[in-house]
């Protein structure tokens, strides 16, 4: 199904790197994976985006993909967490899309495999798009002329409309929105002044400290997996301390709700920091407002460390080192249902 | 305050052609009337693109005036009503934001005299973006830093955040928005071809009936008016049909809330035609789901006529062809908050 072949030599490229030093962390790839069943096409990646910006995929006609996953806002709503059709909330803070391509595992538990079984998840959830169906999702699509000459273009065959199909043209979107040429990225080109002296002394207490136990590999969200395998870690793992209860981390049993197995409790997929700094609130429960607090929280509940003011402020510069540069986005126009509508109060 | 000279030299210009034939309806205007008070400046409609498209001027952070009117979407939203923050709804359908600019009075009920004045209502509508106040909304925007510097450098001054500027910003964006080059407007322009045969019965049936009376000028909208003043008509006037029970015409007062004058009970501002295929559902609360239905309606109500089917379809076709060419708009990145958010959950 995916494009393991490519990933395993994609990986076995970077190993050099990763091993030559501690420092040298592989950059951000320049090449998206994208599965063999799902090839990148100019049309499909423009459908993708309609459908991406389109509210009419939610049982309200108020909530599209670019509601929770806001491109012009680095890919999140910076809200703590999102709301769906009737203003119902979730419980888990919103992931940015920006990247979520080169994520080998989808949502903070890691339910979805790829982006493609991932785009199919907020259109049916109650508290999200809220849609019925996938079948009732394909309804509204297969009402709007323009999409079904788009979706023959480009799908072809009897059945050109599928949810399967749906979601495949939003995930070949979604592989366009990458941010690559952050500072972190200049200055491991060899760029020296890519970063400022707090930033350098960030990256090295990052990496001394034991941040890149978890956050490590290209997308700093751990080693390099296969697509379809997720990098899980307990959070909080160190429970006695006061950030514990104040920002309730214990609420939510993460993954343990997908496999309701015991060693599952309070497992979350490792967070990539790419563009971080744009991506606040934190957490799975969007609890933390700043950086700073969060890098403090994270410092006790995984390593057991109390940082300084000076040490937090120089990992928040050097995370903020992470932001890349935002895709180039045409405001799409969406198809048209002339002389009526398909939505209802 | 606004430029009514400009206005009075424009309609001098029409008035020969409005004279030398009653189908001889002005075009869409190619000029957009600007407040002398608030001028264009590239930089002012950039920064009013970005505030238009930003959810944090919301109680929630949810809702932008794109939500409701959307760029993509003909500058409407295709709900009967528009849902607000928290999910709330309105109780009037959201008008096109494309060629508002060249109305005399925003709302169904006219009270704002400016896109300016009206781009203030929605922020602080309890049931739409729901900021208590515009002091708040000046608050939110004050708290983003890159918002301060282009305020600073489209605005100046030792004030240069109030929620009059966020209303002048917005506003001169959406002076932007317009479509010219309809059919309609080519066929004037002496493209004979422009409109079929179906839309030119249409063209000569919409005259002969009446439409105009109320539908004309260059807005379809009626007569010119200086900025700030609005042509208004009871809907429905005639009240015994099976369509006033069956879509609720007679709940809403119109412009009676707004003066309380018994002789502004429903009274609304009339609409303009332009783009009206893309804009359904139809009426003050949204209540007929097609155009056609919406022609037979206003027919029978507004000048007791009951249309046969090939009448209603000529009307249609002839309406479809003030269909414009949508803008081209660039999507807008938004200034962030490194590290840290405004919003609450």
């Amino acid at each position: 199904m995916l494009s393991v072949s490519r990933w395993k030599k994609w990986a076995l490229l970077c190993a050099p790197v990763l091993a030559s030093s501690a420092l040298l962390w592989a950059q951000m790839p320049s090449q998206v994976p994208v599965p063999k069943d799902n090839p990148q096409t100019p049309a499909k990646v423009e459908l993708g985006k309609k459908l991406y910006f389109d509210p009419r995929i939610s049982i309200t006609g108020t909530v599209s993909c670019n509601s929770c996953h806001n491109v012009m806002t680095n890919g999140t709503d910076n809200r703590p967490v999102s709301a769906g059709a009737h203003g119902k909330l979730g419980d888990r803070n919103s992931p940015t899309v920006f990247n979520a391509a080169f994520r080998s595992v989808q949502f903070w538990d890691g339910r979805a495999a790829s982006l493609e079984e991932q785009a199919k998840g907020p259109q049916t959830n109650p508290v999200e798009m809220g849609m019925p169906s996938g079948e009732a999702v394909v309804g509204r699509i297969e009402a709007i002329p323009e999409y079904r000459q788009e979706f023959l273009e480009v799908f072809g065959g009897s059945q050109p409309i599928t949810f399967d199909h749906i979601a495949q043209a939003i995930a070949s979107f979604e592989r366009t929105l990458i941010t690559p040429n952050s500072p972190y990225d200049r200055y491991m080109k060899g760029d020296k002044s890519a970063l400022s002296a707090e930033a350098r002394r960030g990256l090295e207490l990052f990496n001394s400290i034991g941040c890149t136990a978890c956050h490590g590999g290209p997308m700093f969200d751990g080693p390099s997996q296969p697509m379809g395998t997720g990098f899980y870690m307990k959070f909080p793992l160190n429970t006695d301390n006061e950030y514990v209860k104040k920002y309730d981390l214990l609420a939510d049993t993460g993954r343990y709700q997908v496999t309701h197995q015991e060693s599952d409790q309070h497992m979350f997929v490792v967070q990539s920091l790419w563009n971080i700094e744009m991506t606040a609130p934190y957490f799975h429960n969007g609890s933390v407002k700043n950086l700073e607090e969060a890098v403090r929280v994270m410092a006790k509940t995984q390593l057991d460390k109390s940082l300084t003011a000076g040490q937090a402020k120089d990992l928040v510069a050097f995370l903020d080192s992470l932001t890349g540069v935002s895709p180039h986005i045409g405001m799409p126009r969406l198809p048209e249902t002339p002389n009526t509508t398909i939505l209802e109060k």
